[in-house]
């Protein structure tokens, strides 16, 4: 049987269906295991610059020595410990009503790249979820989607453990940025 | 057949034994799930404030642009991270022989009310248990009873997880706390 | 039958292989599980001093009141935080081709003793694995090994947990030292 132009566009779709479809993870990998919940968020960074005390929702408190507080350091910021309270949104607007807070620290821990490291709870307090995620992992940064561990939860996440991936969705300069966070849950009780 | 004074006491006794017996979480909601492991301990922190060299137990190591090291930072506190090695105790008394100790950071993460983010450790070594437990979470102390992660353990907690539920026990001024923790364990190896 | 030197013999290789081969843990218990995966890695770090910035590798980020930022504090460096970035070697030089990056928080958290806690990643980028693994634990230093928890990873490490037991394989004066990691997975996908 000759293999015809609507077989082929059939094979096609399928394909892109099958790519589409499978979670591709930043190591390159399809991961065969399906997740048991699946949460889409948003939060939304703004660094205390010394100028902008009413609207900043992270602050730099610790740094190398020769650094100051309200500029990053320099070397890519080796050594800035930030804590932040930054407000979740559902979808990229930083002012949409946000469903609930960020909190944690971050820290930029390399010398001759910009790379960070997370450590942060988020406390969900809406119509669809109440309850906290805890996270744990390394960002790079500058690498388009960056895997960290969900370590734990509370709520409606009891005991839930997880993968989430973070994206830079969009940043202004050094002060303003928004993370895009696809948590999936492999865990649930 | 008439219901009884009798009958209804034994219905009431039977409601109070449900709830007691039942573990609320701070999300208001029924866990369904029993714990395979429980322990409730106690520890306390007494805050170092340039004057109780001594005694305390912890010290503030970072804080925002302004704030200083000896006096909790303005603003409810927010960009303070405090590390701390703090007696264990099994009932509500710092001068009990304590059984282990509590170890790791806090932060105080918000601007516009007292709220705090946990990770340390409980290193445990007496009769009863050997071995740490470690928790990452949300703390926001102005709740009565607030839940947080139970993400690994070792010796004694070799590969244990679950929930811990925090209350301030009690408090004095900025410089002491104690808190309650009824850590309860559904996964035990 | 006569209890001869042969079977003596047999009788002790068998004692001595099965007690190299059950993993003995810092609280002096065997593990009656079974690693699904292991890797011992090497991390070094090189703390700076002042004067080599070009070799550091890790920076004092934080102090309690009257430290500084480029000596470890008195009182056992009680509450120093050390953020670092260390490479990560499959043998114990220094020099070997790194594998991967250590990166995370480590601080000093007792006064009267040296201990510390840890909170760090390893990413991992060579031929055998590509992936994240995310550690937290406390870390008595003095103790020849002392177990932290494995609470998760992503990539080749997806979702694992377990327990890794590190030793301080050497140190010079308080500038560098070298942790060797024995990282023993018991939940493997």
């Amino acid at each position: 049987m000759a293999f015809s132009t609507r077989n082929c566009i059939i094979l096609i779709a399928l394909l892109l269906f099958s790519t589409s479809s499978s979670s591709a993870s930043p190591w390159g990998k399809k991961q065969k295991h399906k997740p048991c919940k699946e949460l889409v968020l948003y939060f939304h960074d703004i660094i205390y610059n010394g100028k902008n005390a009413g609207n900043a929702t992270s602050a730099i408190v610790a740094a190398p020595e020769g650094a100051n507080l309200t500029i990053l350091a320099p070397q890519f910021h080796f050594g800035n410990i930030v804590v932040f309270d930054d407000p979740i949104t559902l979808d990229n607007n930083l002012h949409s009503n946000p469903v609930g807070r960020a909190q944690g620290l971050y820290i930029y821990d390399t010398k001759n790249t910009f790379t960070s490291w997370l450590a942060f709870s988020f406390s969900l307090n809406y119509t669809a979820y109440k309850g906290t995620i805890n996270f744990v992992g390394a960002d790079p940064i500058l690498v388009k989607t960056r895997d960290i561990s969900v370590v734990g939860g509370t709520g409606d996440f009891f005991m839930h453990r997880g993968v989430a991936t973070i994206m830079t969705d969009a940043f202004e300069g050094e002060v303003y940025f928004r993370l895009r966070v696809d948590i999936k849950f492999y865990e649930c009780w």
